[in-house]
């Protein structure tokens, strides 16, 4: 079957983002690790909120913001995620709908809230992120569409399923059931220090063929491989049978497969905010570009852009039509990036 | 008494702003007039709601924004306003009382919603606005405190509670008292369109002594004096008894005291993002320099620097702290504004 009715569908946590300005001062004395995603339960999370200044609320979810992206590209986005009957649950459900992604996970009836995650931005653009995972609890296999999955191109997981007991077991059943019907899987690392968590079981997902596509960072790559040097990393991931798209902040990023590589520069921005989703939506626009057919360094550079455009303001949700973005950009011009779908 | 616990006081409808970006066409189509506030009932919101893309969620109300704005120039604020017991209320309260404010108004139980302001953000940086008043209406003169109202150097009040019905008794309640301790008030007029529903009474206000400080936007001013020219409006209002701010976009402010004018140019900006919150944040600087005695012209600069900040992310509350802003302001520099308070 080659017929599709989506480019991506993605699985994962479907989290509310509340966001504050903090100073560096606030982490130290709160003792948050600077630049990771830590779980927290629920009277921790009323703790820091209390605590953190006035907010700004927006969806958020790691594989739901690459989906929204994908969607902002003009891609045919659907998400597989659970949230609560709650006004957070359907503000999420709202928020993902508006952009033109196909969601129709229904929510969870009683038990806990949907996700909050509470985003810490320090003035140089790092966020801290504070995850309680409520309703996302809930996600199980009976939260999977056989159809839908077999009708996208791209199954895309994020490392962060690997935190609720549940939703492990969907993740291998959606690769299971993409991969029966031809389809590629990918895995996002997520975070280091869920690498850390989940270290030999993301390697296990490579080497037994449940993923095909890998994005990570540099740090992600590092504990994956538990190496500090870049290089060594890169060596043992051309050893897996996958893609690999790695992304190095102001360094661009680099795709790997086997002895091949592919290198594209950062793309140019004004003034670094809040980095949260930047490699939520490097995905997205690497996936645009790659279930439209284009080349890998192609793929890469449409996915510095959507990068380049989350890290300019707070939140991880596109702010303009990435699509219109890609049209104007002189980043992309002459590279052989098809700026939109058809 | 000259002794004060607050500099400002502000009294207004307390509102959660839900903000999307849209193009010009979904205004055409949805029927709304560009760059105005518009009160809609709660079935209009929902169609609305449901209608507009992904949402920015973040505290509002225009007295509200000012009080937030004063406390991060290090005033003393406080602010009297009505939600519900709901998320949205509960997430005002913190917006309010994290950056410092005093907010004391008990929610109310039961009855409808706390406030949403649907914020419609084109491309251009207007915002048009369409207000559910929710938990707003029971606003009453039972809500003000009268030691709180004696305690403020300045009651400011917010035009958009002439909406309200209940919420006009408070108002002129809240002046009564604030006077009879020898404070000032002040009157933001609010909207244009506001005018045109109150305009008889916003004079009344002025000419019965119910109000001191006037401020306003060009358009306000013509709505108010039913005119088209700037100078006829600056000509009436110099005849009125009250020390008046008016705000003229990139054409900087122009204060106005009888025969005596202060005027200062716009504090430059790299991007227009969101209008909203222009006003409101021009009234806090103004605000935080004129409770420390400081001179109308620096007052304004001062309010201009805090627009010029608001209007280059979404939202209508400060993502900096204005304090620091201020103290590394070129715009202010050499200006005589003294950057924070002791």
């Amino acid at each position: 079957m080659s017929t599709h009715r989506f480019d991506v569908l993605g699985l994962g946590n479907a989290i509310v983002d509340v966001i504050a300005p903090v100073d560096e001062e606030f982490l130290v004395k709160a003792k948050l690790r600077k630049g990771a995603m830590q779980l927290v339960d629920e009277a921790q999370a009323q703790w820091l909120y209390d605590a953190m200044g006035a907010t700004t609320i927006t969806s958020g979810g790691s594989a739901a913001n690459t989906i929204a992206g994908l969607s902002s590209f003009g891609g045919l986005g659907a998400f597989v995620g659970k949230v609560a009957s709650d006004e957070a649950g359907r503000a999420f459900a709202h928020d993902i709908r508006s952009v033109g992604v196909h969601f129709a996970t229904p929510p969870a009836e009683g038990g806990p809230s949907t996700a909050r995650c509470l985003v810490l931005v320090t003035p140089d653009g790092q966020r801290t992120m504070n995850t309680f995972l409520g309703a996302c609890q809930n996600l199980t296999c009976a939260d999977l569409d056989a159809a839908d999955l077999a009708a996208a191109k791209i199954l895309y997981l994020e490392g962060y399923l690997w935190d609720p007991p549940a939703a492990k077991e969907a993740f291998v059943e959606a690769s299971r059931i993409a991969h029966e019907a031809r389809r590629e899987v990918a895995l996002t690392l997520s975070d280091v220090f869920c690498v850390d968590r989940h270290q030999k079981e993301f390697l296990g997902l490579m080497r037994d063929g449940i993923v095909d596509i890998l994005f990570a960072n540099e740090s992600e790559l590092h504990a994956l491989y538990e190496t500090a040097d870049f290089d060594t990393a890169v060596a043992a991931l051309r050893q897996e049978n996958v893609l690999a798209a790695v992304t190095r902040s102001e360094k661009g990023a680099v795709v790997i497969k086997g002895a091949e590589t592919w290198e594209v520069p950062a793309a140019p921005i004004d003034t670094l905010v809040d980095t949260t989703g930047a490699g939520d939506l490097f995905a997205a626009g690497f996936l645009a570009a790659y279930t439209r057919g284009e080349a890998l360094d192609a793929c890469a550079r449409l996915g510095a852009l959507a990068a380049s455009e989350i890290i300019q303001h707070f939140g991880a949700r596109p702010e303009v039509n990435l699509a219109q973005l890609a049209g104007q950009s002189l980043y992309l011009r002459g590279r052989g990036v098809t700026p939109q779908g058809v």
